[in-house]
């Protein structure tokens, strides 16, 4: 693996992240957005596992490492300025929301109103346990 | 249309904006990410069409203005904590990405280089003129 020609390309914004795109490799719906840093999307290109960076926890965050729900990365793509990144994956478990959906984008706006369109696939109280 | 009740769901960052990934409904496909502000987001909903705002060029930005490749807008999704937009559109002309590609993510990571894996559409010097 040459990884580093992958990360001279990405342009980090004035904080040193990316955003990343998390697309389902098979139904192609979108997961999740969410952001990497140099050392996470590093991480990922070389262990095959999303790893991102936590902008409210200020810290890494492999994806799924409390839930179980890993994605594991199928094909990764740069866009046109560098900017944004791709990846899609295979989701473990299903789902990529915290909430307990199969993806973050379960709310569909409906002229008047939100509607539920995603499927709830866990229970996040049974998942993360009690804090 | 009651756009207000969206508006407010949507978590700006501290430069007023929200990323939002475009999608085409057909394909799946992902077509670009970028970026609205309220005022460009609620024009979107109001109009039907994609319209952003550009961070490099600090305007309102209507997808296609320029190129004819205006996004006509067929599902609006939020998630989950309201700082992504995404929007299933069907992009006109078949092409989203200024280099001309049909979407701005035509470069796979294949190991050790990128691969091109978009669809040219256009040739943009004769889309958008010397300038």
């Amino acid at each position: 693996m040459n990884e580093e020609k992958f990360l001279e390309k990405v342009k980090f914004d004035s904080n040193g992240l990316v955003s990343v795109i998390a697309q389902d490799y098979m139904t192609k719906n979108i997961l999740m957005l969410a952001y990497a840093n140099r050392e996470t999307l590093k991480e990922s290109l070389q262990t095959g596992k999303m790893t991102y960076w936590s902008r409210s926890r200020k810290k890494r965050w492999q994806k799924g490492e409390e839930s179980g729900n890993v994605q594991l990365i199928k094909e990764v793509y740069i866009d046109c300025d560098g900017d944004a990144v791709l990846v899609r994956v295979e989701q473990i478990g299903g789902a990529s929301c915290h909430v307990g959906y199969d993806n973050c984008f379960y709310r569909m706006w409906d002229k008047e109103d939100f509607k539920i369109t995603g499927t709830m696939m866990f229970d996040p109280k049974e998942k993360y346990g009690k804090k």
